[in-house]
């Protein structure tokens, strides 16, 4: 079986693109139109809201399925209807994967030793016919490496991948994450601890499924951070919605056009609240073309 | 309605103890005589594995109820089965609130803004009648002051709890926790920025829900965090199998006897993994007495 980042790097390649679609389906984002014409009213239950969220990832999904790699649903999204939502996510995570998208699932998930492996196999299970199991997860690093390494070492045993939040894109990280220890932020020591499971697990692509959130908001940090794990594919949010800076982006790329994927959600999932007219599957998938053109020309010029 | 900490302060001074059971339900180490009893064979689906962990909390939460303060569910061991696992998860707060134990769910989240706010309604919600409404959650603080700051207010204004990470018992977290800055450790710059919030919600018992992690493995630590966050409660797990020591146990507590809660669960669910001959209901109370006994011992010498 081709390892994830493989599939990665592959279908970046073949939709000629490194943006993703964030899948943060919330209803009170959604068109109050298509809202009504699903019957969703405030007296809905929590099983018809949750249905609802993955009937408008349905939507999302036929509009963009052609045009990139993979979809990062953000999980908080779903855990807000309980089980009812996590239904929703193992749908959603079922539609994308019958429509060839690889599935990034943002669940920001942190614990140690047995417990860490637990969330792994539990969103990077070995069976492939587990309903809710993503590609690849992303990961926080405070509780250090015994909670790093079970999850580097489930994903590398089934060729999975993760991303560690090194450096993220919203402007309260750095308290923590800009710490300076001699001479050096703390997300370079993060970084330090993820280059080992990354050189151990280059793919026949080049790069590895070991990789990093990186926010755009950061060039200089991005720069750095792309020196030290060369070959650690980055997850950059900050497009759109979160307003990341170009040089940012473009520093998460290598000279071969590769390493990063560009994640929007919002701007792509909710066109009316961006000045478009309507949101419906054509607004939402101009959005993502608009998005890709958009990237494209950050990259190339 | 009486807020989080000041139900948590007056069932410890009911129960006379601060120790809480942590249900940590993994299949692979209930004893196979039980999970024969409830037929469970390699064939089991999912759906009668996540029943079964139900099953077994039940048995632990019926021999533990009248003993201790809270339960304290790990949320991995339920995602593990997906939404089968959560219904399990839900089913387990249900139990647990109808046998008068508060619910602090260990998910370590983490994100920022709006997708804060959502892992935040998702287990501290308004509506009491959510099934999987915790009491209180543990979260992880990577992602800096707009990631603790959404989680504050809504656990201040609906009168829960949060535990955030801020030294971990496990040896791999000095490597980003014990990292100095100007003679301060990062989990010190981590504890500055729960300050603000736990001072603002201090409770009628004189404590606050607005807390912290504390592993009994690091006594300095302990120590050193007691005098900066005086009136906030510490969750302190890392006894039993974690294998923490008395001195760190008793750091985390002020000299009125409260400000903690200690926290075991493979010790108490799990007997026959720690010399008793079977695990059932008696074995686990045993093992549940024992434990207070000791922490007893421990805060009163």
């Amino acid at each position: 079986m081709t390892i994830f980042i493989d599939r990665l790097i592959g279908a970046i390649q073949e939709k000629n693109t490194p943006c993703i679609v964030g899948l943060d389906p919330a209803l009170d984002r959604m068109p109050k139109s298509w809202l009504k014409h699903q019957g969703i009213t405030p007296k809905s239950s929590i099983v018809e809201r949750a249905e609802a969220i993955y009937q408008y990832n349905l939507m999302v999904l036929d509009a963009i399925a052609d045009l990139v790699p993979a979809v990062k649903p953000q999980s908080a999204y779903y855990e807000l209807f309980g089980s009812a939502g996590i239904i929703a996510l193992e749908k959603t995570i079922m539609a994308a994967r019958d429509r060839d998208l690889l599935v990034i699932l943002d669940v920001k998930r942190g614990d140690i030793a047995s417990t860490a492996t637990a969330y792994a196999q539990s969103y990077l299970p070995s069976e492939p016919k587990r309903p809710y199991a993503a590609d690849a997860i992303t990961i926080v690093p405070y509780l250090g490496t015994d909670c790093l390494d079970p999850f580097f070492q489930e994903a590398i045993q089934w060729g999975k991948g993760i991303f560690v939040c090194v450096k993220t894109s919203n402007p309260g990280a750095s308290i923590i994450q800009e710490q300076k220890i001699n001479h050096r932020y703390l997300y370079e020591i993060v970084a330090d601890l993820i280059k080992s499971a990354a050189d151990q697990s280059i793919g026949e692509s080049g790069y590895s499924g070991i990789g990093a959130v990186v926010g755009a908001t950061y060039p200089e940090a991005a720069i750095k951070l792309r020196q030290q794990l060369p070959r650690s594919i980055f997850l950059v949010p900050g497009v759109g919605a979160q307003g990341g800076g170009n040089e940012g982006i473009k520093a998460c790329f290598n000279p071969d056009g590769l390493g990063g994927v560009v994640s929007s959600s919002r701007a792509i999932m909710y066109p009316h609240l961006y000045g478009s007219e309507d949101t419906n599957r054509d607004t939402i998938r101009q959005a993502a073309i608009a998005l890709i053109a958009q990237v494209q020309d950050i990259l190339t010029t």
